[in-house]
Order: structure tokens, then sequence, then C-alpha cells
């Protein structure tokens, strides 16, 4: 079974919104066994969405769209999928009624007359409950339909495979399409999906180029179940090894020796698995060991104590953080002197060390971190470049500091991602 | 002219990398007044990478892919590319030898060996340099070779004009393509694209929902020159308005007047336009207006601080903030009496307005602003529930204060972004 994703809306093909929701829903063809070899992005336009539903029928099973489902005359999808099968939709008067319901609900007097259209459906097309927004979408399965569509559109080429094809409809609001996925669509593909299932384990490395992580697991890439696959992003790099077997359990075990080999080469800058994240490890570790923490920020400006609060339940390590942007600030709040701030400059181990000190006795926490740097982008000299970090960490009695120089060809807002990176895992590994 | 964007990448279907590529050169495409109807992602698969080139061979004059450039053996655009046009690529020796002195640059002894393959190129190509990796791209104009591609592959419809096809290769790593269409490809194609401008001014909300904002301007949604599009995102909705013209001096002028009847009727919500974010407003603001200012922040945890801070030259008006997420630290930091944090509880107007006039006096700036709210995913009660957020601002001898609540249903995430959004609209208005 094939599965490909249509994602509708000029706002797209003029690069006015990023496409999360394609990555989603990939992952989640994934996870469920069903292959899909194209996406496909068109604009709010009739006749493009007919010549892209035309070639995904010829090369999948399931069609997926997300996008074109709002109020606005340009939302054009139920209406192009109809005509594309030639149909004509009919006014739902229960969904009418929700829709009215939901505007009642959020204070209107009553439904912005342009929400009317929301509530057309096939006759033979279920619905696919939005309950967060007025867009509902539909499953498809259109029945004895496909031979028709092949003999009126000469150009087609042979089916893929002797299914009816199934259409999915969401709309492109994310966290719309997330829900109706999860609560309608997935379990309903669930059941259908038959095939192999898709198997895979990524590994995630800081401190290290994808050049040289892949040097060391150069032999890995020529396996072919699993396959091994290496890819970059800022201050990471992810291995990918994936596997395709009847069960994840057989899948899983085609994984787990390679894993296993590759961490051997690897496990100096290995950090976590798939969707984990350096803040989540972290976080559990602290509750893990009961420990809390306080941060001084300087160059990153409360980036590392956003990232550190975005985890669920992190006020049981979290207590109080400080930004001391200005000196003045950090003479003021971590009680460094003026004149040592002047003699060694506030990017400096010196500073570091002494923030660090200074947070952990103001919050009264177990560790203290610190974070001082030039961000850019001015303010670098032949000294004290752009991209020089100094950290400093207070655990204990002991205290400890670290220079960074994140190359000269980082922006001011990778510097930052780095600097917040570098100390994550640096408390990870001293927690 | 049009175009075509194909990104390449096993990723990118598997769900792993969200597509960040493709809305950046849609967005430049449009600057340039070249037209794309069409996407289309595609794994590292040979076959499948043919079949979308002769697709997409049919349905624009320009082709544009990003990944599959790296030096791993996943990577096969460039041959993909070659051996659809029935041409050997030869090495590069001059290409080569930079690709060796970049990994000298770097500490390496020598180059590994599969960087070699990224040395190898057709004769007539051009290379795109790639001044921060050694994915090198390439321009491609296949003189006379179209109609020989026709013939080969009678499946082939009428191509869609008469100039030879253009074929751009990028790598997939974002800020290297960036670098390669700024410093190549756009002028290349600048001095190329001859057809009209497509001119285009979006404009920003917030504190309203789409569709009460649509409603509002519901008649401009039937223009056809300009066009008029709503689309929302999380705590924003934009209005794009677009517009086809021989210059962009005319385009203008379709789009001024439309521009002007919107904002008359929507003004209240509006704060910007195209790129413009609340946070460069509000620093702008700040730095005409000498002002300084400080944050207290609890469920935000640095948040805030961090969007005022990814600004450049942030430490003109931001000071010293704090990160008060603990009872004893508002009490510490902002000398909060205990007794009046158990009499109201953290999350009240009356600790807001407290936490505001308590970080104005520690760091001494102009005006203090604070965020205390329950974020979720628990922590809420019937009372206080979850999305409830207390916002104060001190200012000279004023204070204020405001409640939001943001949702039953959003997220700690989504709760935590639009207190910052609320909190930033609120202080441009109140500089």
């Amino acid at each position: 079974m094939k599965a490909e994703i249509i994602s509708i809306g000029t706002e797209l093909l003029l690069g006015q919104t990023i496409n999360t929701n394609a990555s989603f829903l990939a992952n989640e063809l994934q996870s469920l066994g069903i292959d899909s070899y194209f996406q496909t992005t068109v604009g709010d336009n009739t006749e493009r969405i007919h010549e892209v539903l035309e070639l995904a029928l010829q090369r999948a099973d399931i069609i997926i769209t997300t996008g074109g489902l709002g109020p606005t005359p340009d939302d054009l999808t139920h209406e192009a999928v109809y005509s594309f099968f030639n149909t004509k939709p009919s006014l739902d008067k229960k969904i009418l009624k929700q829709i009215e319901n939901k505007f009642h609900l959020r204070g209107y007097k009553k439904m912005p007359k342009m929400n009317k259209k929301q509530a057309y459906k096939s006759k033979n097309a279920q619905w696919i409950s939005n309950k967060l927004g007025t867009a509902n979408g539909i499953i498809w399965k259109i029945r004895g339909q496909r031979s028709e569509i092949r003999d009126q559109k000469k150009k087609i080429s042979p089916l893929t495979s002797h299914l009816s094809p199934l259409i999915l409809t969401f709309p492109g609001v994310p966290k719309e399409m997330y829900q109706m996925w999860n609560d309608t669509a997935k379990p309903y593909l669930k059941k259908i999906s038959t095939k192999n299932v898709i198997f895979s384990t990524t590994l995630k490395f800081t401190g290290i180029g994808e050049s040289a992580l892949a040097e060391k697991i150069n032999k890995f890439f020529n396996l072919k179940n699993p396959t091994v696959a290496p890819y970059a992003s800022l201050g990471e790099v992810k291995i990918r090894i994936t596997a395709k077997a009847k069960t994840n359990k057989i899948a899983n075990k085609l994984v787990a020796p390679v894993v296993k080999s590759i961490l051997k080469k690897t496990k100096k800058y290995f950090f976590g698995i798939n969707d984990e994240t350096l803040e989540e490890l972290l976080a559990k570790a602290l509750i893990r060991k009961k420990k809390t923490i306080s941060i001084a920020e300087s160059c990153t400006g409360g980036f590392l104590s956003k990232r550190l609060t975005d985890i669920p339940g992190s006020s049981k390590y979290i207590k109080s953080n400080v930004i001391t942007y200005s000196n003045e600030a950090k003479n003021r709040l971590l009680c460094i002197p003026n004149e040592i701030l002047n003699k060694y400059g506030a990017v400096s181990p010196e500073i570091a060390t002494l923030m660090a000190k200074g947070i952990k006795k103001l919050s009264g926490c177990d560790v203290g971190i610190s974070i001082t740097g030039i961000a850019g982008p001015s303010g670098g000299s032949k000294e004290k470049p752009i991209g020089l970090v100094y950290f400093g960490l207070a655990k204990g009695n002991k205290i400890k500091t670290q220079k960074m120089l994140f190359g000269s060809n980082s922006s001011r807002d990778e510097v930052r991602f780095l600097a917040t990176q570098f100390a994550l895992n640096w408390l990870r590994k001293e927690i």
C-alpha cells in the first residue's frame, strides 16, 4: 500500500508558510508501514489540484491532502476533489449545526455566512471531525469509480493497484490536523494497513560534524536492510537506522545489532535516541538525582532558561534564573566586583566562573551554570571574536569553566543556539 | 518563465526533517517574478528522481533541486541528473583541490575518500560555489538536448516552452543553500528573468482570529489583481495582498490602495508588515525612545527575554531580567512579601503587579514587565485553569495589569508562546 501527501495552499508556493504538515504525515505513515515515495505541493487552484490528483492516483492507493478547507473563497480543496470525481456534494445539516454551535461557544451571535460551505460533503464520504476548529475533513473510499476515472482521462497510465483509491483531507492548521489524524485517520489506516512495517531508530550526536562522524561508521552505509543514513542539523548529527520487516519485533532485531556496533565507535558523541532532546535528558537526570539548577545568562539572553522550562514539570529543578546582560547587572545581581569586570571584561573565563558562583549563591540551588559570550553580529574583536563563548559551572565547592568558539560563519541565532546546546550537553555529563 | 522546486532526500519522506528549503526558494522565486506552481519531494532514489525530473521538465523551464549533494553513498542527485541526460561527468581537479583544502583548514590531515565524488561535474555545467561546505551545486543550461529527451521518452507531453531547460542543484543544508543562492543563483536568474513581477505585501495582525478578521474584509477576497488571502498561525493572522505587473512600481500601485482600505477596517489588530515581528518593532520603539526594559518571568521561563534578545543590539534596552519560577525567588529577588504570595497565590493580578514593580526597581530600568500564569500540562484548577496568565507593567509611577485566558485546548508550548506574544504587543502599544 502506497500513500502520497498533497499539500495544498498558495501560501506554500509563495514561501510564506513552512510545510510542517508534510513531515508530520510522512513520519506517521512510516510508523504505520505505509510507503510514501512522493510529496507534492500545489496552490489553491482547481485545475492544478486536478492534475496533481490524477498523477497521485497513478502512483498511490491513499491520497492525503492538507490545506484548503477553510471558509474563505480561496479554500477549495473539497470542491476540487468532488469535481474531479464528478460528484456533487450536499449540505449536511447536522454538521452545519455543529459549526454554528462552535461559533456560539466562542461568543459569536451567529456563524459568519462563509462558513456554510464547510458543511458540504459527498454522500459516500465520511467526516473526519475537527474538535478544535470548523474545518472538518473527509475519508472517502471511492468505490467503483476508479475505472471510470481512467476511462474519462485517457492520459492516465495503469493504476498501481486494484484497490479503490482512498482520499483523506485535512485542514492546513497543524494542531487541528494532528488531532484529526490521531483521533480518526490513524486508527482507520491502522486497520487497513497490512504490509511490512518500517521501523527506524535515530541516534543523536553532538560535538562532532557530519563527515567526521560518517567516516567512523563508513562501512555501515552499504547495508541494505537495515539501511543506515546520516543527516545533520545545527549542533546535532543524526544517524538513522531503518529496517523493513513483517513485524516491529523482527525489524527491531535487524536494527538492534547495528545500533550497538555504531555506538561502539561513536559513544563519545552520542546523547540520545529518536525524539530525545538534550533538555529532556537533562531534566530527567535532575529529577532523578533530586538536584536543582540555576542559570545566569548573558549573550543567550534567557534561551537556556527557556529550553529548560520547555519541559513540563520544570519547577522541580528550576527556581530562579537571571539574565545579566549589562555589567551593572552582573555586579548588582551576582555580586561580581566592578574592578574584576573591568580587568577581565565580561566575556572571560574569570567572569563565567564568578557568574556561575554568583547565581548558585543567589538562588540557593545545587548547581549554577553561566554563559557569557559574543553572539554578534557586532561586538567582536581580534582577541574576542564573534562566536567566542565562556561557560561556568558551580557544583558543591567545585567550579569549572569551558571555552568554545562557534565558527566565524555562525549567525547570532546560531551562536546563541549552539551555546545553549553546549551548556545542556555539558550539564548532562556533569550532573 | 516557470520554475519547479524538487526537494530530494529520504529523510523528508520519512518526516525526519522539515522542508524549510522549499519555502525559502519559493519566496525567492516569487520576488524574481518567476512563477512556481508545483513543488515535489522525492527520496534518494535514482529511478524516482528521474520520474520527477521528467515531469518537471514538462511543467517548468527551470528546475531547482535541493539535497543529495553530500559525500555519503545515499547522496546521488548529481549522479541522477547526469544519467537522466545521458551525460558522464568528469573529475574537476581544481575543485577537488579546493575540497581537500577545506578539510585541511578544518584541521584534518587528509580529505575523507568519500568526498572525492563531490568534485565530478558535466563539462557544460557551471559550479555553484559552496563557501561554507564541500557540496558545490551546479547551474546547467541543457542546450539542444531537450528535444532528444523528448524523443527518447515517448511519454512526455509537449514541453511548456522552447527554452533550453535550466537545472540548478543545491545541497540540503539550509545555510549553505542560502549562501549559494544569494551569491550565484539569484544574480544569474535575475538576468534571465524577463516576465511579470509578482509583488506581495503581507499585513500582520494579532489579538483576533482568522474568521473574525476575514469577515471584516470579506469583499476583498473576490479581487483578481491584486488577490487577497488570509492565513493564520499561532497568535497571528496574516493577510497577503499579491499583484502581478510589468514592474514593481506598477504592482505596488495596485497593492497600495487595497492595503489602505483593509487597514481602515482592521487597524485595531494590525501590528506589522511582511517579515516584521513584534519583538523587532518593540526593539525599534525602545531604541527610538531611549527606554530600557526589564522582565520578570514565571511560567514563560525566559522565553520573553529570549525573544527580545534575539534582536541584534538588544543590549541597548535590556540590562537585567529574572526568571522567578518559585515563590521563594519571587520573594528573594523581587522582594514580594511571603504573606502576600500566600494570600493571593503566584498566579494573580496582585503578584503580576508586584513582580513588574519589583523587577523595575531591581534593574533600574524605565519599564518593568511581568508574566505569571499556568502553562500546563498540569497545575490547573477550576479557579485557575491552564492557560490563565496575568501580566504586570510598571512604567514611571504607573502600574497596570492584564489577564488573559489562552484557551483550554492550548498546549504548554502554545500558552508560553501566546503569553510572550501578548506581552510584546502590549509593550509595543504602551512604550
